[in-house]
């Protein structure tokens, strides 16, 4: 038996673990579900993910694996090469700040249960939702242009010259702002990062356009 | 010179720094900012930390590093002892993932800017600031006790019977919850965990209260 990833073609969190896989070359057997329709929210998958988000990685053994970013470090222990965090503690810094930037400023409050609470509690439209979307994204990527334009740590991706945690992160996100349509032409750096990250077979592979349950 | 955290009493991203510093034993000097005036948006701090959020952690090389996550993994890395992972891949993601739980699902969308952010678009007065708040707790801290309370993994704290990564989380958003009155009491195994760490004087001393700045 492969590993298992329950997950979503266009949920960002699901499309980090694919690419780090991809990265690793791990083959896995993608198990979708349509979030719209609950099925993340039957008994069954709550006995897998408690708290009844996509993805979970299913082990060999039958553990359960949940949270992207802790999925990730779990493939980077347990199956180094190619890394996704470089070799010095300072380096794993910049990367995971880089990484949690956007997975602890932006993503959170973009995802689908946030827009439709705004949507049920204050009536946020269409627009409305774009917005709050935008203003969320705008406040981080602002910010990471700013260190990635700046530091000498930038390479051709986030940190040096190999894919790390970082661009893993500012890929999946990135797909996610096409959604709502936002122009990446106003972060030079990003844009020209995420065009790199796009000609990978191993990002492009796990871009939601390109998973079998892609609408 | 030591190392300087540059933080502020109440935020809970630098309760999680203070309480990891004390447990590996380190010292640091405490330089606090007072966010409502802004004093994270100059120019000097943006240097330091180019999302102007707290907290920022200033090496003895001059290096600063930022996201309280990725300083944690960085003091693990660099004192090792004692250890808020565990050594087991599996262990390590478990904790991660509950850490995560608590860092990428709740707090991000609680935090003070996010609060304003709804006040001035939606009108958001107090009571409805206070609803926001309690409704992402409630749906994590569901998940949260129902994963700590069905594990064989969770003992005198969230994994086994040494405080990790994940206690660190949990106390600092419990100390948050405190802010809006938030009954623990629906969450038995967390508030129990609570109390256990609330006794032990490396959490204690990182708490908002015990800091220099608090008001």
């Amino acid at each position: 038996m492969t590993l298992r990833l329950h997950n979503f073609f266009r949920s960002s969190t699901s499309t980090r673990v694919r690419a780090a896989l991809n990265l690793k070359g791990i083959a896995y057997d993608y198990v979708p579900y349509v979030l719209r329709n609950g099925e993340t929210r039957t008994p069954e998958y709550l006995a897998k993910n408690p708290q009844g988000l996509v993805p979970t990685l299913e082990c060999e053994d039958g553990t359960f694996l949940t949270q992207s970013l802790a999925i990730i470090e779990w493939l980077e222990e347990t199956h180094p090469e190619p890394a996704l965090l470089p070799g010095d503690p300072d380096g794993r810094a910049r990367v995971r700040a880089l990484a949690y930037m956007l997975a602890c400023e932006v993503h959170p409050l973009n995802n689908l249960r946030v827009l439709f609470h705004i949507r049920d509690q204050y009536g946020a439209d269409d627009a409305a939702q774009k917005a709050w979307f935008t203003h969320w994204v705008t406040l981080t990527f602002d910010a990471l242009e700013t260190e990635l334009a700046g530091s000498a740590a930038t390479g051709t991706f986030c940190h040096g010259d190999r894919p790390s945690l970082a661009d893993i992160c500012l890929y999946a996100q990135v797909w996610n702002n096409r959604r709502f349509a936002i122009d990446l032409g106003q972060w030079p750096t990003i844009a020209a990062i995420f065009e790199r990250l796009d000609g990978i077979e191993a990002f492009r592979d796990a871009a939601p356009v390109n998973q079998p349950d892609a609408e």
